[in-house]
């Protein structure tokens, strides 16, 4: 006999990608759909609802008909994303009614998982939800192998940070500065977020790439090169840390978000100079380290209580506002971790 | 008492940048100058015959009043140039007259050099000079710690190298074979190259880039994707290689031949393919590997000896040639490794 809580109603919520859009998501490229009838879970599955959905940048690559590391979302599917729930039927004992998983819900109410999928995690009750997304989550463990295993920053180095005032991005700076780097800069688009970057979470430098020019601020603030940059944005602002390098310097692709929404990426011109320092770009996909999340998490958790690192987050209330949260990575209209509270 | 031998006259021909050129170098960039007179080695010092000039496309990147790894020449200098030459007056222990010298002896007929500069080498005699300069030398050098110690060939391997018939592609694409990768593709600029590369060097499949479209053919041949990509040429080859490369590759970046005749370089808009295949891209230096030439020149003489490495050189005969011998790199006009006999 199957027990839904009283929240489960006979029909449900969910964001359909409609057609694929050219640039930001909109009304025409995303559907509201209402029409769905909460399912029951078949044995081996449960039912989770949806509470938090985690808004990142490659979102948005999904929804491209390319080539990735993840299948593009078929058209008429729901938008494929990380989100935490609360699970609220279950035939499997994988899952307790009640128990709050981590997973790739979807922008949905709710969520029919199978007790089966590794890739869904049961999280320890009483923690932030947006901490869990955020600094604990995907965008912080993103910081943390990006910097370490990629970056491999050392003490007394020249570490730079695009995109700094973001999930990844703020997190990344910190934990070069817990590292040892000597000097940390960070690459933001609005003077607040340059204020945030210098007075709350440490970094020596933040250059607002809007009204400065990135080239002539990287090299008054890193004299000696740059020997990791953390690259969360592509474009022009990649060109002029190419233009920065130290010898021996190592380039994390981390994102390019400046170019996700565009039809073609523009390449780095200045690329020839990892030629010239000796130096490597590499990219990586947070996929390939989840084995190693808990001891990165814990890690993590202890700095965090220790108040050595800062994190914000940025809440939108609302399923319907997904497609609006996403945009706000695009224009930069997030300080922090953005996360959809359904 | 100085004793000069007698063929040195009075005055000498070198070549000067007269004006930083824009694309290929013609008469109005290089100046033909007889009216230096021959110096005389001061003490410490010695005189050089230069007799085999080593024309290589970094030479045009030096002509450029650009950022690199060494200084731009100077107008109205001497293009800088490595070569071979025979000591001709002597006032250092360093060197005897007779000796065969390496070093940067320039675009010139005599040289002076310094007893304690350490970037020269003397050469055992009764080697060809145009092995000395190319399999054994810079070129094969390149290709040899690119390949070994940037691209980590391994055992099983798909590798792909472009200019794949110059000087260090064909040496690379052999030593790729011999490093026991599966499948060695190359990419060249006409059919006889092609033929060359398959019939005579052992690659498994060669591409003519002029008449066949790179990105298809990379992906029939290289199934699997590529492990290593040694790129010798930049632009859409570069393109086109990085949306086919394997999980985890490498691309060894050794130069950009397509783009050192631009005013400014186009940037692979296929580099977050890195991030996609987890990947790296990765410059190096030969100057960086001075010290481990001995130990890389043993065993490669061993190939060369055993028919295991093939090579041909390009021999342009006179000084004056030089200019058109350094535009062949850029025409594609050459097979092999480009020499000019003084």
């Amino acid at each position: 006999m199957l027990c839904l809580t009283d929240e489960v109603t006979d029909t449900y919520r969910r964001i359909l990608l409609a057609a694929r859009p050219r640039g930001l998501v909109d009304d025409s490229t995303l559907l509201i759909d209402d029409t769905a009838e909460v399912p029951e879970p078949a044995d081996g599955q449960a039912l989770v609802a949806v509470r938090h959905l985690s808004i990142d940048p490659t979102i948005r690559t999904w929804m491209d008909d390319a080539p990735g590391y993840l299948p593009p979302i078929a058209i008429g599917d729901v938008v494929r994303s990380g989100g935490l729930g609360e699970v609220v039927a279950s035939r499997t004992d994988a899952f307790s009614v009640g128990d709050t998983v981590f997973g790739m819900l979807g922008w949905q109410e709710y969520a029919l998982v199978d007790g089966a999928d590794s890739s869904l995690a049961v999280v320890p009750q009483g923690l932030d939800p947006a901490v869990v997304l955020g600094v604990l989550g995907v965008t912080g463990m993103t910081a943390y192998f990006g910097m370490h295993d990629i970056g491999r920053v050392a003490s007394g180095e020249t570490v730079v940070v695009s995109g700094a005032a973001g999930a990844t991005g703020s997190v990344a700076g910190q934990l070069a500065r817990i590292a040892g780097a000597a000097t940390v800069v960070g690459i933001a688009g609005s003077d607040d977020k340059c204020a945030w970057l210098v007075d709350d979470l440490g970094f020596d430098h933040a250059v607002n790439y809007r009204t400065e020019d990135v080239g002539d601020r990287l090299r008054a603030t890193c004299p000696r090169g740059i020997d990791v940059y953390f690259d969360n944005v592509g474009g022009g602002i990649l060109d002029a840390a190419l233009a920065n390098l130290a010898r021996n310097a190592r380039v994390v692709l981390c994102g390019a978000i400046s170019q996700y929404n565009e039809d073609r990426p523009v390449g780095p011109a200045n690329y020839l100079q990892l030629i010239v320092t000796r130096s490597r770009m590499e990219g990586f996909l947070i996929l390939d380290y989840l084995e190693r999340f808990p001891e990165a998490q814990l890690e993590m958790a202890g700095w965090v209580m220790e108040g050595r690192i800062h994190h914000r987050e940025h809440v939108v209330h609302g399923l319907d506002h997904a497609g609006e949260a996403l945009n706000l990575l695009f224009s930069g209209g997030n300080t922090g971790k953005v996360v959809v509270a359904v």
